[in-house]
């Protein structure tokens, strides 16, 4: 795993901005200067002109066809990432009434703090006295009989819990709309919009670079914002200028849309796309956390029902050796596995640009360091 | 000018995202799968890693230096463009009072509007009565006693009128802070920050980048937020956490700090930096009107005082010739020359990376194209 030869990459564990497909990089690189022999490269063009006009409109079907979003749902490319969603979502859908949270971590407790700026924002169930180990059983929330939706984050980024099935809020007893922040793993998995008002995600993690922000809305959650919403970031607004009321990342979404692509062509056994990579991240899962789970010198702390595909957080029983295991990692080539800081220890995250190689190299290196330390 | 050589690029004139160094695009592509031996390409690097920190730390601290930022001052870098700041600019410094607006075009009329949903706004000069092709007179302007900030436009992108001198508003009995809109002549000459409160602008025309927002604001003016600010666009936030409150746009601070550093090493005789692009844009500007206002076939009809060296709309006498007029220009290897649906006619938007040969290329054209149609 040569750094500096240039003809392998290392291994990126990155939580993101995360680690790219390697052919999307390539041809980023390569059309830079000139973008399909217009003389423009795609930074420079106007998001007016025929040539991005063509490049957004391809990556808005590709991912409508990737995630098989129905067409009753708004596809908009905003920016300001998951933390202005916090403010954005509550500013279009509360209405100024009220709203539920289940709090399963980190991020969805900034949500839930974030929204009590525009509405009663309310706890309708918390894992915080599992540490954010364990996922609270729908049938258990709290849903109030008033709330106008339900925020849900479906992959805690940080505690490495993921939601494995989405709730059915009307078999709930609530008729509110279910609004899921599927940052850290969008496109990883198939997705029921049938039990889905609106999902909103940072695009930095699985879809492409920081900056580009996507939002997945029902028509009929459109048109409600407070009028102390910035029009830049009212839904209807957005959604009736084609995401260009204001200038959009115009790279960030042709880079995505360079993902979209690179992932409708990804194929395992006969499955396609999106199925294709979620039998490819159950496979990497399934090796880093069997590896994890049969050893007694690792271990994740997460309830088997509800850990993530994509980020893994694990501890070293013996935390003395951290620094010893990030060194000999960034060595081996494999880079970015420190945790986050209000967790600690380790975290893989395992996104759909890394192949099982890259957790089989992670496997390897944990069982040699283990075997060196022991 | 061959558009397939791929030896010249042709000479783009979008009004933004707009052309950018070659030279700073060739060091993006080149870096793009390794950045400095890091094994990581920029958009793939956590932003709290110290790769990302270098990064951002060299964007800032260059970009103080270009422009002669006061130590007093923060630069923040945020995200939702000049539209956003419309609505973030008054949730920040209105305190939900008033604020006064000069209106000189386009973008301050949007500016004035969108600020009515957090305040009293109120236009203290317009020139709307002259078409957008006069500035009012500063000594003119009824500038109210209360007002939290007064907001003036300096670039008019689209109606090509820019401020020459800033106004210094305690000179005209005001105690409020000038916030300007610089978003389309930043970093095209130097800026006298003893008269700016808060300086925004998107960075797609002359830094880099769509989806890169620059604020750069007076220390005193933090903190002041209404209590439905979004966390993510409270000035005060975004600057106690460094602009990384929220995932920042992490491949627009890389391309603009790329073209912070290409523009420190700009030279024009004895000048450096900016003030070497302020005196070849004086140039290039010169250039441009001098060969309309000398022709019968073409016509810039904005006062000569406040003609913009950015932004030059113009139009052909006769607008019969207006495709033909754009055919021909492309086919020359002179691209998105198409002015404004609300303004008509033709624009040439000649910002830093527009070398003074593009414009002579243009010139050359545009008499050719008169000979022909004699």
């Amino acid at each position: 795993m040569g750094m500096t030869s240039g003809l392998e990459r290392p291994y990126n564990f990155s939580a993101g901005p995360a680690a790219m497909p390697e052919e999307v990089l390539r041809v980023a690189a390569a059309e830079m200067l000139d973008w399909h022999g217009s003389g423009m490269g795609v930074m420079e063009m106007s998001h007016r002109g025929k040539e991005f006009g063509a490049i957004a409109a391809k990556a808005e079907a590709d991912l409508r066809q990737l995630l098989a979003v129905p067409d009753h749902f708004h596809i908009l490319f905003m920016q300001g990432g998951g933390l202005a969603e916090n403010a954005i979502v509550p500013m279009n859908l509360s209405r100024g009434t009220a709203a539920d949270f289940v709090v399963t971590g980190s991020w969805s407790a900034k949500s839930h703090k974030e929204a009590q700026r525009y509405c009663q924002a309310r706890v309708a169930a918390s894992n915080a006295d599992d540490r954010h180990t364990r996922l609270p059983d729908p049938a258990g929330w709290n849903l109030s009989a008033d709330a106008a939706y339900v925020h849900l984050c479906t992959n805690e980024t940080i505690h490495g819990v993921e939601v494995q099935d989405l709730p059915d809020l009307a078999a709930l007893g609530s008729k509110a709309p279910l609004v899921i922040d599927f940052s850290s793993h969008v496109a990883s998995r198939p997705i029921d919009w049938q039990r889905v008002g609106l999902a909103f995600g940072g695009a930095q993690k699985n879809l492409g670079p920081a900056g580009l922000t996507l939002v997945i809305v029902r028509d009929d959650l459109l048109g409600h914002a407070l009028e102390i919403c910035p029009s830049a970031f009212d839904y209807k607004t957005v959604a009736d200028n084609g995401s260009m009321y204001n200038t959009p990342p115009t790279w960030g979404i042709y880079v995505a849309g360079l993902t979209f692509d690179w992932l409708l062509r990804q194929t395992e056994g006969d499955a396609h796309g999106i199925e294709a990579m979620a039998r490819r991240n159950i496979a990497k899962a399934k090796l880093l956390y069997g590896f994890i789970d049969g050893s007694g010198f690792y271990e994740n702390r997460v309830d088997p029902a509800c850990r993530s595909r994509m980020n893994v957080p694990f501890f070293l029983r013996d935390e003395s050796r951290n620094e010893a295991f990030l060194a000999g990692a960034k060595a081996a080539g494999l880079l970015q596995l420190k945790g986050h800081k209000s967790v600690g220890g380790m975290r893989a995250s395992i996104y759909n640009a890394m192949p099982l190689a890259g957790v089989q190299a992670l496997v390897d290196y944990m069982r040699e360091f283990e075997t060196l330390q022991a």
